[in-house]
């Protein structure tokens, strides 16, 4: 069984995260979603990582605020890809965990994406353009949605559009 | 083939993005690399990504400067994984180029990695990371570099630790 | 038939992006309004790039906000005049598209003004500086649109100034 | 006469502007250049436009450092259009004069370009697609200058890509 | 007759510049209040400097926000103390009036207070404490404020400290 | 009698500071907490810290938003540790307040913690830990405290987790 | 005897003082100029500021960096007017300092002056603008010195420019 | 045996943490010195800190750059005071750090110092005032410290002071 694995850094991270699992459901790609932090359950984080890598995590999303460590620690602990979404959650807008979760290491990349909700569906769209590289199916549905994306930018502009 | 693709959006990025290629070839990772730009050569850009794909790209790494919009690009061509690498090439030492790349739209990810070399190395490993996940050989290598870097942090505090 | 060419990135431009066209009105000066993305419709704003000039769009405005591609893309395939206008989008006010907008390389300019609302309303303005370089109608128009703007500044002040 | 004015805030961001007036003189188009300062020589820079503008100076390019308010002098002088240019003159990289130069008010807009070399450069390029509107030659330079940067790029990119 | 001259650069500013005119009246010290633009109206600002000059202004108070140049302005026009006020008027929360305001070249000081409403305040005092170098009077108020002040504090404290 | 002072700059502060006080009396640790100014009552800062270290305080906490000198003027006044919350008290959302607390010079220390109610919370905790240093039952409540937090963690996720 | 008094927090920071010294020199004015810090030094601060006051001091220069504390400290101690130069002094380029000296709470100002060595010498500008008030022949030369930079503006525009 | 550990995240970052344990020797106090890494040897971390707590390590020093979780990780694993001192290790002057150690969330602090050097001794500071609240020998130094250090800017201040 292959899925992504969403850990979010505490509960208040879920309202903007249900726009990447939501996404993932559009898709019909499997997931777990659970909270773990880095700092407050480390050795849940730790025997998390371990039992869904074994089950088949093929990709890890990490979600978290502030000093934003929960994907670096993820990075440290697996091989697989790990997904970094820098949220919202000080008075510094999410530029602190956007430098938290991008300036990583030499050797211990993050896939940091856009802060926030923007980010947070990215990161389940990052997710499954990498499990699409094996998975001819998934690869169709996301040129799909690029197609009917572009449909959607046209469909808004006709409601407001002006041409001469 | 399955390879990794690399594009600079300018000739003076390859200083900083040789970190980037000679990574992949110490793991023995097939790339290409080439430089395109995606204001001053948008068509050949274009073209390549195309033909980069067919012949088996898996993976685009795109480094860029200033508002750098090169790995946007790549994103809005293919539904391949883009990482974004982005270079301090301008009196705001990368921060234009970080948050160009990284702030993308909701259904357009970039992968974005550390501004300059150690996110040009940082790419290598995301790519591999991603490439791994069908490659028993390289993942074993990529945990295989994890113990060896540990080792390291050893080795280097042997040289000037203070233990009582 | 010269006109001025609006595109906007995503429809929740269009509350402030308003402020353009109706400044545009203001001056009788023709416009075309559309929405097309540098990232999710990339052909498009292509098509139409190429449609507008031939029909004699004289200057481009591009609103985008985040990573904010857009006036960079335009700028990329016409020599006509870009002005970018930097939404503030996302949690970091706008300073993101400020960035994306005008740290452009050499050879591809964008001609970027303030973010959000102001920014809008400069844009038009700014159009039509242009546009007034060969219409002398317009000209006197926008000499006569700052003395009407300083005479404001006299009415505003008489509502609460003080003098000895 | 048609030509570009270019006005520097002090002796010192000649070193910078020269790419400017160089760029302006490979595509033949004239231009004058001074030295004039908002605050310190208000007058001289007030008499200027005057002249400038009676002589046939069709676009404004002013480069200023710190907070850099020559610009927004020269907006509120004219309704020609003006081109900012943000000099890094000071601890703060440019940021400051970005800052200072591109959020003007509603209504006086300055079109601003990229801190520093990159932006003295391409102040030049937008002023002469100002001009190439009505300036059918100088249009087609500009669009061979396209075709011969791309041009620059795949030369550029054979000196040291690797193509499997 | 000595007083403050207090100019701000749009309506909207005073509703935060109010603070300023009231902590002058608390104090009995006199002043005028206008709105004049830097942009807008230069000729208008321009000539209040003068006629205000005349008239016994000795210390004059500019609040604007954005690219804020009217503190500036009045620099270049008098070798009066100008006090600077960086107003919050756009979406990066009065950076970049700060930076507009308090980064002037050599030889054109600006005295900078803080953004918004503290420095509405802190203008006015700030000028009190230079009338103050040759008003007996006015100081010794000056001082007593001081006091009340402390004691305010320690007022403050009794309603909610908890000493052991 | 060893015990905690807290001192915050402003009444203002209290909102945020509760949490401070709240949280060393759900450990049962004694505190003394007072408004004092380190611009406004220099003196009776002074003074009370000097009567504060006399009567056994072991850790100052200070509270302090804009140009916070509160924990400086501490620092400068006794050899005891001094922790310093930054208050998000302007229109900078506390990044003022931040640098102006983290900053110290070198030999004056303040242990910053992070903007707003985090930081009020930490600044408790860090307190408690160094008096943990010497205090055994307060070491244990702390890894108790520790153990509680990792198990809210759980529970929160079962709140809303999805396991496959 | 009226004279101005600098004072540096540290010995590094008189390289760039010098400059403010030295201009207060060309105009003939008087000067104290001596090291003390407000977190090092605090008592001889103090008293420093008292003896000075009572010897004449009209202005106070306040030269600091990091987190410049020093303005600050002399404004809770004097209603005389006190300016701030934040020093680039950190890696931050003086951007701590500059919001540690203007972010002052209401009733408490510094006047601030920019960054570095344009600081330093608008701070002795300021502080002679100050004194001029009430002193004709000073403000004579300053006048004098306003013609003198215009005439410096057209030497250094001759060396260079271009008119058509 | 009670005693300081000092923890670098890489050898680069010695040249700096030089000055920390200079420090804690000039004031005869014992220390631990390993480089040991948040990502590359989680496990060397964590056994590290469990070692060192057995053995007596009172407060912890951790130095790391870029996406600094060096001290945060340290927290998540003991309850002894951890001292964070951010690196200027990347393009970034290290704001990332900064931000990285100092927005902990609630219930893990991490007392943060100044970026660099300044920092660096800094952490040494305030460890030895954690030691000192018992050990009445090392407050004692550490007030002679201070008293040693208002003596230097004496000192200082005698080479280079005006005195009228």
């Amino acid at each position: 069984m292959k899925f992504v694995s969403i850990i979010m850094g505490s509960k208040s991270d879920f309202d903007v995260m249900k726009s990447c699992s939501q996404t993932l459901e559009e898709f019909g790609v499997q997931y777990e979603l659970i909270i773990s932090s880095a700092h407050r359950s480390p050795e849940r984080t730790k025997d998390y990582i371990a039992k869904a890598e074994a089950k088949g995590a093929q990709v890890f999303i990490a979600a978290a605020g502030m000093a934003a460590h929960l994907a670096g620690v993820l990075s440290s602990k697996t091989v697989k890809p790990i997904i970094g979404v820098p949220m919202s959650a000080s008075a510094l807008n999410g530029i602190d965990a956007l430098l938290s979760t991008v300036q990583m290491p030499a050797g211990m990349p993050v896939a940091t994406v856009a802060i926030g909700k923007a980010g947070a569906i990215n990161s389940a769209y990052l997710a499954m353009q990498i499990l699409a590289l094996n998975n001819e199916e998934l690869s169709m549905k996301l040129q799909e949605d690029r197609i009917a994306k572009a449909k959607k930018v046209e469909m808004d502009s006709l409601e407001i559009e002006t041409i001469l």
